[in-house]
């Protein structure tokens, strides 16, 4: 029998009850699809700043590269925002992220049939929307050098190495392949050179995908279009930035942020996340969605663990819970027929598989 | 009599044909208030790069900053997207904002109650919004040394000074101290070493303003809400990238960019001019939607030279216009009475007056 190490990072606020719950619907799909998986846990965040003084341990960072894969919940709270910055929890994350070497993290945005009215946006707008975003996340101006605050001045430098492009450009035009082979890059190359670096290799590196449809958006234009008519995207790829700030907008497509997975990936580990944050206003209640990290472990079983059918029986479970109207509380104005708790919609999810 | 001399930009693609319009409709309400307008024209742009080879002539600026006030169509086009860089409509723009000082750009995002269908987002999430976005025109990463892309690795500077900030803060607490006193300042402190400065400044100003109610949001959250609530807004200020954006996101909110004025102003002459962009596929065709341009030329009227009234008179003959059904080509689908062309339009609003 196949045997995976899983780290599990909770974290903080809700983090704890979501992570428990995907790995209840985890253990069942293993043992559905005869394989193993161990789990292993890790601290982050502001339970590692309690705890140790410090959001991002060692032995994190070593105990994750030596797993096949790593499931987080969610870190972060008013708690512990004024401590000095590189104590806080988001210091520890990007940290995390740069160890790790993710620089790829992908953010699907699917509209369920079912939860059409969930989203802002009319359904006519939104429905059979199938976005996925590729944001570049361990380069560009969040970890650009030289810089600086002094009280007077301050300054970021966002910035970009054809190769760092080149590399987030290949994951792009990969998952285009496997989709419907059109990706749009995103840059704003009227005004920035790193954008005029950014947008000439994607021009280049698209040569070797000539199947792929390649089309460029001002950043600007970008944020509109996805509230004017997102169907019209497959695959988005932009950098740091843009993508922290796009991939948001996107999920506001789709409307319900307790439904969003995410991934991080690159050569090592990869993470994989639900979108939304730790929640602390409603950490122990017992009424967070679960499906978001539900979905994002669904995506460790395909991504880095190749067991593709759990993945699929996870995914097909998920959309029949939904189409029968179990709802947890954030969702219970659309269509719910039965309002459960969150360990309530793990169990029913592990019921459907 | 009192006499105004006004610059006018007419530039490329609908610019001339919506420029002409909103000349017929200040000359109607000089009229009716007493006081004269005196025109003067001025190159910028892809005709300005066809006439002379240059996208900003120096008479241009000249001209412009010894007025009282600009009144700007759109510029750029495809047909000159292939020029080197400095000689590009897009280099000439930033320019002219930089010669004119105007630090402040200001872009209402107002529903009309005629019009709530127009947007891609339900009719109960925008309806009666008003919304202001304030957005630093001139610095930040547009503008920020040092810069480069050797085709290996490009970067750009993302800089503020504490007096940049300060200087737009200024006009924020002010624009929100005549509406609704609240303002929301967005940033990406949790990052960035600039947001940092920035946040501080503005916490620091708003002790000048006791009565704003400030509050902060990062970028990606405030794209977030702008889709998900944006009536939750008043005025928001930002730097120049995230107001690019933001603003662009906001103008989907109302849906209609055909009606979406704005206002560039610094210590020098300002400059009106609608939000939407040259439209070279419907250029000369008649069909473009002139409001945006005479609402810009509304606050023209109202911000550079104290004439609200007449300012007033044009913004009631508008929503009166539209009340009555009277729609251009981009708004026909949304109740309208009957289809007018571009001087149409025109006419019925100086009709109206
Ligand atoms: C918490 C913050 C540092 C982070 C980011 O900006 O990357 C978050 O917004 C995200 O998108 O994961
Ligand atoms: C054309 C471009 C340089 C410009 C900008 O980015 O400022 C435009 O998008 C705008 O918002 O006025």
């Amino acid at each position: 029998m196949k045997n995976y190490n899983i780290s599990l990072i909770k974290g903080d606020g809700i983090g704890v009850e979501i992570i428990n719950e995907a790995v209840k619907v985890l253990d069942a799909v293993a043992k559905k699809c005869n394989f193993n998986l161990e789990y292993k846990e890790y601290l982050m965040g502001g339970v590692a700043i309690d705890k140790i003084g410090h959001p991002l341990p060692k032995e994190t960072v070593d105990g994750v590269l030596k797993s096949h894969a790593c499931l987080f919940g969610a870190i972060g709270g008013e708690k512990w925002d004024n401590l000095p910055r590189h104590l806080r929890p988001e210091s520890g994350l990007l940290k995390f992220r740069e160890e790790l070497g993710v620089f790829a993290n992908l953010r699907p945005a699917i509209v369920y049939d079912e939860l059409t009215n969930a989203s802002t946006l009319k359904p006519e707008i939104i429905k059979g929307c199938d976005i996925m975003v590729v944001r570049e996340l361990i380069g560009g101006i969040y970890f650009g050098e030289p810089k600086q605050n002094d009280g007077q001045k301050a300054f970021n430098t966002m910035v970009y190495t054809k190769e760092e492009i080149q590399r987030i450009g290949k994951t792009a035009f990969e998952l285009a392949m496997k989709r419907d082979k059109r990706l749009c890059s995103v840059d704003k190359s009227n005004v920035l050179e790193v954008s005029q670096l950014w947008r000439s290799t994607m021009i280049e590196l698209s040569k070797e995908y000539p199947e792929v449809k390649l089309s460029h958006m001002y950043v600007d234009n970008a944020a509109m279009q996805l509230v004017r008519n997102p169907k019209q995207f497959d695959v988005i790829v932009t950098g740091n930035i843009f993508g922290d700030i796009l991939s948001d907008t996107a999920s506001m497509v789709v409307g319900s942020i307790g439904l969003l997975p995410s991934a991080s990936t690159g050569n090592k580990t990869s993470v994989y996340e639900p979108i939304h944050g730790s929640a602390p206003d409603i950490a122990g209640l017992g009424i967070a969605n679960p499906i978001a990290t539900i979905e994002s472990a669904a995506m460790m079983l395909k991504y880095s663990l190749n067991e593709e059918e759990a993945s699929n029986i996870i995914q097909e479970a998920i959309k029949d819970v939904l189409k029968d109207g179990y709802r947890t509380k954030d969702l219970a104005s659309f269509d719910a027929k039965e309002v459960l708790s969150t360990s309530q919609m793990g169990d029913i999810i592990v019921e459907y598989i």
